[in-house]
C-alpha cells in the first residue's frame, strides 16, 4: 500500500481547490468509527460535490498510486470506512437527485444522498423505497451500495443488491462506468453492477445509483406475539408467509433476556404482552388492500394460538403502539450496552436451522465461558440473527470483552457447521476480513483476489478490506 | 481456440468412459438450434451425470487448453449453446433433488433438471417457483441460469438471477466452487455467483444450485383488456400495481396485427373481445386471499373503463378460458412464422418510455424498408418488447430476410437512444456479441474481458460468446 505522497496530496488540493480540508478537527468526526472501535487518520479529506470531480481525485490516486479510503455516511459496523493514512475520499456531497420516474418504479439519486432521504423522495412520488435501517437518517445511498446493507424490510424486498437498477461509479483507473440503466431487463455480458455492490469500496467509487421503487401499501399491521421456544416461530414464520402470499414485511425473533435489558435500562419501555413468554416474535405484514393486512393477521394468529404454537398475542392498534412495538425491537443493541457490552455477531443460518443453531451455539460459548449470558434477536425472517453473549451479573467486563476474539470463534464455528455466514449484513471491513479467511474456501479468495487484481491492479481502492 | 486434440478425445474417452458419444447421429440433435438458425459440429459430445464427472472433463480439457460450450436444454436462441469444434459438454444428465426445505423456501438441484420439473418438485412441496416460459419442458436449471432467463413471471418475482441463492460450479481450472447456501443474507466479499449467473457458460460449469421457493397465491384472475394506445397500457400498468401492492405478476401487451396473425394462422384461436381494439393487455393477478386477486382486478378495470383508459376487457371465468387467453399471446411467436418470419428482437426500454420507443422504431423501419410491417408484443411489465418486423404483404420474403441484420441495426439504434438493451432476456450468444460491441463502452467491453481473463486465462469456456 502506498500512501499519500506531498506530491499527490499537493495536485489533490489544485484539483478540488475547495473541496478538501486538511484540518484535524474538520476531520475528526470521520475518522472514528461511530461505536469508537476504530480511531484512524488521514492527511487528507475530499469532498468532491460531482462525478467529475471524483473522477479527478481518483485519477490523481491512480497516477501515484495512492491508497484512497471512500467514506459514505460513516455508520457501516466493520470499519471498513476508516483510513489509516490512505487518502479520505467522502460521498457525502454528491446530493443531486438525478430524476425519478414513477412509471418506470425508479429513481437516479448521487451517493451522498441519505437512505432517509430517498425513503422521503420516493414516497413524494407516491412510491415507497423500501430499504430500513436504524442509521438511515446518516447512512448514504451510496454506503449502502458498497457494503449491500440489510435492514427490517429484507423479507419482502432484498437486501440493497435488490433495490439496485444500475450504478455510474469511477473505476480504479479514473474512468467513468455509466450503468445508470432504469432497465428490468438487460442480458448482454457480466452485469458488472453486482461487483460493485458489497464490494465495500474496493472495486470503485460508487456515485450515483438508480434504484427500484415499490406500491405504497394500502395496509398496514404490527404484531407482538410470545412462544414457547425459537422453534416455534420458524413455523410461525412459514405460516405467515402462506397465509399473506408473501406480505410478510417484517419477522423479527427477540429472547426474553434481551428483553428484560430494554425494560431495565431503556426509558419509556413497557412489557408488550400480559405474560412473560421466553421467545418473542414482532410480525409486521403489509397489504394492497384495505384491511387486508389487519385480516390475515387475525386469521394467523387466531389459528395459530388454537393450535398452542404462540402463547400469547397483541395487535398494535394505533400508529402509537406500533411505535412502541418496533422501539422494543429496535432499542436491544442499545438496551445491552449498559450492561458493559459484549461479543456481537451478524450471522445467517438456513432458517430451518435457527433454532438448532441457537442451541448449539448457546450450549458452545456455555462451555467456553461458563456463567455468560445469551442474548439473541433479529431478522429471522432472513435467518439473520444479532447473536450477542454478554457477561454473567457481576462478572470483570474488561476480562470478559478480552476473550471476545477466541469467544467468536466459537461461535463461528458453529455457524460455518450449519452452512451459515459470519457476516450477513455488516460486511467484512477492518473486523472480519481476517476472521472469514477461516471459512471461505481458498479457491473463493484466490477468485476474489484475480477479479480485484484484474479491475485494481495497483490495488488502490481500500486496500487493508476484503482479499 | 485450440480444439479438440486427438490425446484430449483420448483422455476424455477413458475417464467417462460411459459418458460420451461419438455417433453422429447420436449427436445430431444437439448440434442444431431448434430454430435452425446453427447448426455446429464437435468430435465429442460429453454427457456426465455427476459434478466429478464434470470435473474431470474440464480438468482434462484446461491441462490440453481445449476449448469447451456446455449445453443445458438447447433451448437458448442466441446460439450460445451450439459448438463449432469444440468440445460439448451437456449437463442434462444431473438430474439429482439434492433437497428441498419448505421452512427455507428452498431446493437445492442439479443442473440437468428441467424448469417444468423444478416447478413441480416446488409445488409438491406445496411451494412456488416462479420462472416459467415457453421452453420450460426442455430447459435446464444450468441452462436457464447461465442464460439469466426471463419469461412471464418476471415482473412479480424478478429474473433467473433473482431467483438463485447459491451456485456450485467447475471453474475453468477444474476447482469445484461449491456456493449452495441456502442463505437470503451473506455479506462476505463479492457475490460471485451473480458473475455466473447470465454468464452464458464463459466462467464455468454450473452444475447444481439453490432456488428460492415462494408460497402459493390462493387466488389468481387473469384478464383480457382492449386499449387505444401503447401509452394507456403504461398507465394501467402503473394503477394495477398500485391498486395491488405489487400484485400484478404478468402484464403482457400486443398489438392488432400479431392478435390477427394468431387467429390467421393458428387453430381454435378465436377473438377474446368483442370489439377489436388497436391494442391488448392480459393480466394476471394474484393475491394471498381467497377472492382477492378478482376483487381487485374487478375494481382496476371498472375505474379504468370508467374513465376512458380501457376500451374493452373480459375476466377469464374459467381455468379453460384463463389457459385460452393466455394461448393468444403465446402463440405470438407461432402466428408469425408462416407469414415468412421477419426480423425479430429481444429489447427493453424503459417502462416510462415504452411507447415513444414504438413510435420512433415503427417510423425508422418504416423509412428503412417501407411497406414492412410492425409486431410487437411482449413483457412490458418489464420495459421488455418482443419486436418484430414482418415483410409486406405479397413482398419477396428472402429479399427481406436477407436485409434482417441492416434492419436490426435501425431497431437497435432506437433501443440505444432510449438507454435501451439490445438483449432483454436471451443473451448475446454468437447472435449478438459482435452486434452489441457497437452499443456498450470500452470500459464495460475492457472490464468484462479483464475478469473472464482472471477466471479463465486459457479462454476454454465457450470462446466465440462475450468478450
Amino acid at each position: 500500500m502506498t500512501l499519500p505522497t506531498p506530491q499527490a496530496i499537493a495536485e489533490l488540493k489544485a484539483a478540488l481547490p475547495d473541496a478538501f480540508t486538511e484540518d484535524t478537527n474538520d476531520m475528526a468526526p470521520w475518522l472514528t468509527e461511530w461505536r469508537g472501535r476504530w480511531t484512524g487518520h488521514t492527511p487528507i479529506l475530499l469532498q468532491p460535490r460531482t462525478t467529475a470531480e471524483v473522477q479527478k481525485a481518483v485519477e490523481i490516486c491512480a497516477r501515484h498510486g495512492v491508497a484512497i479510503v471512500t467514506q459514505g455516511g460513516g455508520t457501516g459496523l466493520v470499519g471498513g470506512q476508516i483510513p489509516f493514512g490512505e487518502v479520505l475520499l467522502s460521498t457525502r456531497k454528491l446530493r443531486e437527485v438525478r430524476d425519478v420516474t414513477p412509471l418506470d418504479d425508479a429513481m437516479t439519486v448521487e451517493a451522498g444522498v441519505t437512505l432517509l432521504e430517498a425513503q422521503e423522495i420516493a414516497k413524494a412520488n407516491n412510491r415507497f423505497f423500501p430499504l430500513s435501517l436504524a442509521a438511515e437518517g446518516s447512512a448514504t445511498i451510496g454506503g449502502v451500495i458498497s457494503t449491500n446493507a440489510g435492514g427490517t424490510q429484507v423479507l419482502r424486498y432484498g437486501m440493497m443488491r435488490d433495490l439496485v437498477l444500475g450504478v455510474e461509479a469511477v473505476m480504479p483507473d479514473g474512468q467513468i462506468f455509466n450503468g445508470l440503466k432504469r432497465l428490468r431487463k438487460d442480458n448482454t455480458g457480466y452485469d458488472l453492477k453486482q461487483l460493485l455492490i458489497g464490494a465495500e469500496g474496493t472495486l470503485g467509487v460508487i456515485t450515483a445509483a438508480t434504484l427500484k421503487l415499490y406500491p405504497i401499501m394500502r395496509s398496514r399491521c404490527v404484531a407482538f406475539v410470545g412462544l414457547e421456544s425459537a422453534a416455534a416461530s420458524i413455523e410461525l414464520l412459514a405460516r405467515a408467509k402462506d397465509e399473506t402470499g408473501g406480505g410478510v414485511e417484517a419477522f423479527e425473533m427477540m429472547k426474553r433476556l434481551g428483553m428484560e435489558l430494554v425494560l431495565k435500562n431503556i426509558p419509556d419501555t413497557r412489557e408488550p404482552l400480559e405474560t412473560t413468554p421466553p421467545w418473542y416474535v414482532l410480525i409486521e405484514i403489509t397489504n394492497g388492500t384495505v384491511g387486508g393486512a389487519e385480516a390475515q393477521m387475525e386469521r394467523l394468529l387466531e389459528v395459530a394460538f388454537e393450535e398452542g404454537l404462540i402463547t400469547d398475542a397483541s395487535i398494535a392498534q394505533s400508529d402509537a403502539q406500533r411505535a412502541q412495538f418496533w422501539r422494543l425491537r429496535e432499542e436491544h443493541s442499545a438496551g445491552l450496552k449498559p450492561e458493559g457490552g459484549g461479543w456481537k455477531h451478524d450471522v445467517s443460518v438456513p432458517i430451518s436451522r435457527i433454532s438448532d443453531f441457537i442451541d448449539e451455539a448457546t450450549a458452545a460459548v456455555e462451555a467456553f465461558h461458563p456463567g455468560c449470558r445469551v442474548s439473541c434477536f433479529g431478522h429471522v425472517g432472513d435467518g439473520n440473527l444479532h447473536y450477542d453473549i454478554i457477561p454473567g451479573i457481576g462478572e470483570d467486563i474488561p476480562a470478559f470483552i478480552a476473550r471476545w476474539k477466541e469467544g467468536s470463534q466459537v461461535v463461528h464455528d458453529v455457524v460455518a457447521k450449519y452452512n451459515g455466514s459470519i457476516s450477513a449484513e455488516h460486511g467484512l471491513g477492518r473486523l472480519k476480513t481476517e476472521e472469514v479467511k477461516r471459512y471461505k474456501s481458498p479457491l473463493e479468495i484466490q477468485t476474489m483476489s484475480a477479479i480485484r487484481k484484474a479491475i485494481d491492479p495497483q490495488r488502490i481502492m481500500n486496500p487493508a478490506v476484503l482479499f
